[in-house]
């Protein structure tokens, strides 16, 4: 998506320890315009795939899921993060490893909302490694829901998480895919 | 807003201790089409204040926020949770008291996008104590921004939150007022 790597490049910020910010337009401030944008995109990339519910998972996939699921009309579902082991209830959870806090945390879904008949699209603002992502296609698989595909707006296609699951058979598309940053130049390039 | 109420009245549930669940609807599992029509109710109300810019809390808030800032469109910020007390960088913070878990955490946002000449819609899907909107309220305040207005989904009448803030002055607008719930009979009553 050329608006995307446009703004990336323009308005995204590269830190040391692979990290690319963009705050100011994607998972802090929000702008909402091109959001829609991005919605219009990932509706034209998987409507033919009967999807009826859109998953992701809090905080930042929330705004973009809105926007997608509001493009398919159909509901939003998004996992909740808790760091509690022992939760009681009707719930699907997974555990995930994050690599960026050193940290594992468990992810849930409410068994009353997902479940066999249902066709989801998982969407996210980033991956990277991929333990995130792994996380809600496990939720998916256990509750007997369908995988109808993945919709990522920022890949870091250099740390491998992305190729994986194609590889697997994933129907996952990123809007862009970055391959190399450089924290000293400012530099991103994206694969073609 | 009616529709809100029926929904409430239809699908919510009482639990002991003033639980009101609507993750069917608002907070987990998210009804797009509905969540649409809330956005277009706080336009008609806020749409003479001059907003230009929607807050929010993550993480239920962002979706409805989302909604809110497309009728606007204006961007969107969500202010971030964390356990961390001492922050590094250009942010604004304040400490939140967590009526529900007896926790206290800090919420922050970035200075870069919060500031002077922004007019400021808060939105959120519950109020009951007051103590996030409060700590919201605290961050545009020590930005220099100014405060439009309070969007609150469900406002919990009978824990005085909403009623102390138009006491103060602020311009806060419940589509919904629950005035009394009972966890044994399920019944809800909602304010005139």
């Amino acid at each position: 998506m050329e608006l995307l790597k446009k703004k990336i490049r323009e308005e995204g910020e590269v830190y040391e320890g692979n990290i690319l910010k963009v705050d100011c337009f994607l998972n802090h401030q929000i702008d909402i315009p091109f959001l829609k944008e991005v919605g219009r995109e990932f509706h034209r990339l998987f409507k033919d795939c009967g999807v009826n519910k859109i998953l992701t998972i809090e905080a930042s996939g929330i705004a973009i899921a809105s926007m997608v699921a509001e493009e398919f009309d159909c509901p939003l579902l998004f996992a909740k993060k808790t760091k509690t082991k022992n939760i009681a209830g009707d719930v699907y959870t997974t555990a995930v490893e994050s690599y960026t806090h050193g940290t594992t945390y468990t992810v849930m879904v409410s068994k009353r909302f997902l479940g066999k008949g249902d066709k989801v699209l998982i969407v996210d603002d980033f991956l990277a490694i991929g333990n995130a992502l792994n996380g809600l296609i496990t939720l998916v698989n256990d509750s007997g829901a369908e995988l109808a595909g993945c919709g990522i707006v920022i890949e870091k296609g250099f740390q491998g998480g992305g190729d994986r699951l194609r590889a697997k058979g994933v129907n996952l598309q990123s809007l862009a895919i970055v391959e190399k940053m450089n924290h000293e130049t400012g530099e991103i390039s994206f694969r073609e």
